[in-house]
C-alpha cells in the first residue's frame, strides 16, 4: 500500500535540498519537511531506506515512492506537477539547462568545496580554479532571456549563494560583481521574483555566523556577513540548536566533511 | 542561419558515443557520424567550437545547435524524435532511471576505469569496489520488468560490456554469471533484441586486442578475448589504424588516459 503525501528530507544548511524546497514551493505543493540530524551521525529509518544506495539527502517521498539525487528529483516534480513549467518546451533549450546543472554539480560545487579545507597557495590555487568554473557557469545563467523561474534558477541559486557564503568563510572572494554579476545576485533575485521561497530559505548570515561562530582564526566572516538582526526561518532548526552551535568550534568542519564525504549530503 | 541535419561527433572506442549511435538508430534518425581523432590529440575544430567548455566527444550537433554529454544528448534525442520512446511515461519510472544512469556514470564506470592502472593489492582492492557498485546497478537492471529497449538499457548496457573488456585486459573479472548476470547478457541482449544496432557498435573483441595488442605483460587478454575472425565494423577506424595500432604499445595506455583525462572523452 503505498504511503500518501509529499515527504521531503533534509538538512537545514544543505544546498541540494534547498533546491527541492524552491521547486515544491514553485509548483505550490503541500509538503511535509523532515529534518535530518546530519550532525550527530544519526540517520532516521526513512532516509536509509528511501535512499539505501547513498544514505543521502535530499529524498522526495511522494506516495510512498521514494526518488533521489537533487536534479533527479526536480525533473520528478516538473514532471508529476504540470502548473508553473521548470523546463521550457522546446528540446534544446532543456538540454542547454540539463547541462549547466550539470556542469555546476560536477565542477563548480566541488571546486568552492575544495577551498574550504585548503591554505596558503593550495588555497590560492583553489580559489583561481573555483572562479574559473563559476566565471563559465555566470556565462550562461546570464545569457538567458526569460525572466520565469526555471530549472537553472533553482538548480544553480544555491550554487552561487554557497560560492558566497564560502567566500565569507575562507576571507575570499569566490563571486563578485565583476567577473559573476549573474551568480553573485542570482539567489537574492529569486528571492525577490518569488518572495514566498523565504519561508522555505535559511538566512544567508546563519551560515557562516551559526555553523562557523566558534571556529577561530580559520573563520573570518566579511563585512555584513555578521547580520543578527533577521532570525532564522527553518524551523527544524530551534534557537537551542543554534545557541548550542556557537559553543561547538567543530561544527564547521563537520559540516564540510559532510559536504565532502556525502557530496550531496 | 542553423546548419541542416543531424551529426554525431564520437570516436570508435567510446562507451559514451555508442549510447548516442545507438539511440539515434533506435529512433530511426539519420545523421553523419564524424570520427574525432582522439589519439592525435587533434580535436576538430566543430568538436572544440561545438563543446567548448569540455571539448568532449560524443557531441551532437542538430540543425547546427550541439549538445553535450551523453545522458544529456539521450534526453534530447528523446524529446526531439518521439518514435520509440526511451523513457516510460511515469514519473517515477523515469526517475528511476534517471537515478540508474547518474549512478552509473558517477560510480561505476569511475571504479571501473580505477582498475586499469593499479596493480598487485591496489588493484584487488579496486577490482572489489567495481564489483560491488557493479552488483548494485545489476539489481536495478534485472528488476525491470518491460522489454523494450529504453533509456537504461542504451546508458547502462556499455557499462557492463566495459566492465567485460577491462575485466579482460586485467585479467580478472569485473562482471559474471553468478553476481551480475543481467549486466554481464545485456549488451548482447539489446544487440540480439535490436540487429541493426551491430551497424554501428564496434567488434567486443576488437578493443582489447586491437588497442591493447602490444601493451605487454600489463594485458592479459582472456580466454575468448583474441577472436579475430570478426571485422570491425565500424568504417571511420581504417584497417590501417587497426594494423598501425599494433605496433604502439602505447596506444591501451593513452586510452586508459583519455579516459580518466577526458571522462566521457
Amino acid at each position: 500500500m503505498a504511503e500518501e503525501g509529499v515527504k521531503l528530507l533534509g538538512f537545514w544548511a544543505s544546498p541540494y535540498a534547498l533546491r527541492v524546497h524552491w521547486a515544491l514551493k514553485l509548483k505550490g505543493v503541500e509538503y511535509e519537511y523532515l529534518e535530518e540530524d546530519l550532525m550527530s551521525g544519526k540517520k532516521s529509518s526513512l532516509l536509509l531506506q528511501s535512499n539505501p544506495i547513498y544514505k543521502k539527502i535530499p529524498v522526495l517521498v511522494h506516495n510512498g515512492n521514494p526518488v533521489a539525487e537533487s536534479l533527479v528529483i526536480l525533473e520528478y516534480i516538473d514532471e508529476t506537477w504540470k502548473q508553473n513549467p521548470l523546463f521550457p518546451e522546446d528540446p534544446y533549450e532543456r538540454a542547454q539547462l540539463r547541462f549547466w546543472a550539470k556542469f555546476a554539480d560536477e565542477k563548480c560545487f566541488p571546486a568552492v568545496i575544495k577551498t574550504f579545507s585548503s591554505e596558503g597557495e593550495e588555497l590560492e590555487k583553489n580559489v583561481k580554479e573555483a572562479r574559473e568554473y563559476l566565471k563559465i557557469l555566470d556565462g550562461a545563467v546570464g545569457d538567458r532571456k526569460d525572466n520565469q523561474i526555471d530549472f537553472l534558477d533553482v538548480a544553480l541559486a544555491v550554487v552561487g549563494h554557497w560560492a558566497n557564503i564560502t567566500g565569507e568563510i575562507i576571507g575570499m572572494k569566490l563571486v563578485d560583481e565583476e567577473e559573476t554579476p549573474s551568480l553573485v545576485t542570482l539567489f537574492e533575485d529569486v528571492l525577490e521574483a518569488a518572495p514566498f521561497l523565504k519561508e522555505c530559505t535559511p538566512e544567508k548570515s546563519r551560515i557562516p555566523v551559526e555553523l562557523a561562530g566558534g571556529a577561530g582564526d580559520k573563520v573570518r566572516p566579511a563585512d555584513g556577513a555578521g547580520d543578527m538582526s533577521r532570525q532564522p526561518r527553518v524551523d527544524a532548526v530551534s534557537v537551542e540548536d543554534v545557541a548550542a552551535s556557537r559553543e561547538q568550534p567543530e561544527i564547521l568542519l563537520a559540516v564540510v566533511e559532510l559536504v565532502q564525504t556525502h557530496g550531496a549530503f
